[in-house]
């Protein structure tokens, strides 16, 4: 069992939810260390790079600029605070921008696999979607079936990150006048992987060092993602998985059910939570939890994948990024199901002081800790349901154990 | 004029070079900053940082590992020592091999330039290597003129930068076994941009926390840069300028000529050092360096680019990237032209101390303090003398003034 490092500051100082307080009390006097305690032994936190002014681009550093110093402080190599914090942005701009970008990329290659008839678990759920979205990338769409279209909007959208020259589609989208500000900035977004790492490129020493023009790459390797890989995820999300409306669902820890298995999904790809509900709501997987002594299935969400099946299924939130552990120290979390983004490396660490299962999915994503059971869209509901037995046999390891929701 | 910040250590305790050191003294005594007198000021450097142990991942931090301290820290997200280095090494080697590629791409799209008429200041001057190259590429050769093969390499090779699936072309020139071993770990080089994007996604919080398995992406987003983007870049630079073979040069900040215009170049991309030597040569710019009084032009190369005119061109060599600030402390360096890669920032704060000018070429790395003249490839030649125009028209404010060679 892990140990919270020093004495910790008051549930009621740490989260406004009465639930999560006392989920917080209770993991301090059995001594399971949670991000607040951590967050706490890491204070004071360096000054230094809270405020960017540290470097560490190259090698002749690490480096750092006094904010209480002289005027003209530098870098060894001779950055000024303003580049060094300009670049520092920059780079995690385009970190961030690579990884929700991704996140586009893994969706419409699923939808190419899908509509290339290789990924039988998926379907096109909004096919007039399909139809708006295939005209904007110029794809014939007249007489012709779901998988024709779809096969060749995946190929343009993928075409769009792997693009040398020109704008990525979705830019047409933009109001005129923004489009022309892009324009005359020169941050217009194109290729989409290009962008990224053409910026990144340019956050090296010696490379970019006027601080303006380093913010006005940062801008585009993030345009990039907001106009191209963010959005192509949304858009194959939607046809793949239905577009949300509005609709009623609970949210917090109390979704999770004492009597029921309860699997949590946890992390960004709707490829993978989708096909866990599927698979968790088919007869076999319900009849095999009823044999082990449960009542049934409940899935419940953590983070962003958790608002992916609310607002398309109607699946209930368990919590948010800062909750993620607590569902464990509920007790009644039987597996918990990650992917991609957000998945605290701690996971495995708090879930061995309980009967938890962490399974990871993804190829990109692996953590020390957890069983690894990777999703291939190919036998994506076979695998899913894989998963969904390792939580129905983990359901008597709770047995006698109380739970706290 | 800049300050050296505190009281510097001896000359000879900073380099081996006996010249260089004179220069150092001789910076010193002027109060002339130079890269050691920053290095100095900048002990201690922070020991986290230096052993990769600081993260600023996501914002939950910065958290640190004391090297010293308990054998289960980890930052406020779960992330240990292990996953903290490995994460930072791989988003190192991401923006390493981001900038070297860039490089190649840049030369990939110069040829192609060239190869549509449109850069006239270019030519292949190693038809023979033209061909093997295209082989490669399975670029057909036969009974086509240098321009048309050139065209189909030029978008063969970018075509290797976006591509989304397969493997980069220059991977077939890899022992076998050596591809075996690639194929077992999963690192073969595929789409050099979509590699760097893919690695630099997983070093976000939350995604790969498996030490190895970052190391092993890191490795993958390196390899595309050797057997992608950089090799592309070298391959290129042999066609275009001819591939190098031994010769005669002489070296050190000696090369520098107290009767003559000194024009240094620094950087990496030989699409701007070709030109600037073929302008410097050119009859009427000697005439102008003789009516300024001068007797003649001199080119000397820092850092890599000197290294690309050095060995195809014998233009000698005025020292390495620690050399940059003490090449213009020599006081006989009318211009010094730089591209991208190691250019210290340093460079117009030093060179504001004599009556040098710093000028900046690329679009991607502009400098507080120097003067920009981008290179259009489609006019480099009268860019290039425009350049050299301005070197010549500096000099006569070298006049009366010292120099150190």
């Amino acid at each position: 069992m892990s140990k919270p490092r020093q004495t910790a500051a008051a549930a009621k100082d740490r989260v406004s939810c009465e639930l999560s307080r006392g989920l917080i009390d209770w993991a301090c006097d059995h001594e399971v260390e949670t991000v607040w305690d951590r967050f706490e032994a890491a204070q004071p936190q360096c000054g230094f790079g809270q405020l960017g002014l540290c470097c560490t681009t190259c090698n002749l550093g690490p480096c750092r600029i006094d904010p209480f110093g002289a005027e003209d402080q530098a870098g060894v190599c001779g950055a000024t605070a303003e580049t060094i914090t300009a670049r520092n942005l920059a780079r995690k701009s385009c970190a961030g921008s690579a990884c929700h970008s991704d996140h586009g990329r893994h969706m419409a290659h699923a939808m190419l696999l899908m509509a290339q008839g290789e990924a039988p678990s998926y379907t096109v759920r909004d096919p007039a979607k399909l139809r708006v979205v295939a005209a904007e990338y110029d794809v014939k769409t007249e007489g012709r079936d779901d998988r024709q279209i779809a096969r060749d909007l995946a190929e343009a959208m993928l075409a769009d990150f792997g693009r040398q020259d020109g704008q990525a589609r979705f830019v047409a989208r933009a109001p005129a006048k923004q489009q022309e500000i892009w324009k005359k900035l020169q941050v217009t977004p194109g290729g989409i992987d290009r962008a990224i790492v053409e910026t990144l490129a340019r956050t090296n020493m010696g490379v970019e060092t006027n601080p303006e023009q380093m913010l006005l790459a940062a801008l585009k390797a993030s345009l990039v993602d907001g106009w191209g890989g963010s959005m192509i995820g949304t858009e194959v999300s939607d046809i793949l998985f239905g577009s949300p409306h509005p609709i009623r669902a609970r949210a917090n820890l109390g979704v999770l059910q004492a009597k029921d298995v309860n699997i949590v999904l946890h992390g960004h790809v709707p490829i993978l939570s989708e096909v866990i509900v599927d698979a968790a709501q088919s007869p076999d997987m319900l009849a095999l939890a009823r044999e082990v002594g449960a009542e049934g299935i409940t899935i419940a969400g953590i983070c962003c994948t958790a608002n992916e099946v609310l607002m398309r299924r109607g699946i209930p939130v368990a919590g948010s990024f800062l909750q993620q552990e607590l569902a464990i120290a509920t007790g009644a979390v039987e597996l918990m199901v990650v992917d991609v983004q957000c998945i605290m490396p701690s996971l495995p660490r708090v879930a061995s002081c309980f009967h938890t299962k962490i399974v990871s999915t993804d190829p990109r994503a692996q953590f020390p800790g957890a069983v690894h059971v990777e999703l291939d869209e190919r036998q994506a509901l076979q695998i899913a349901k894989r998963i969904v037995k390792m939580g129905i046999d983990n359901f008597p390891n709770r047995n006698g154990h109380e739970t706290r929701m």
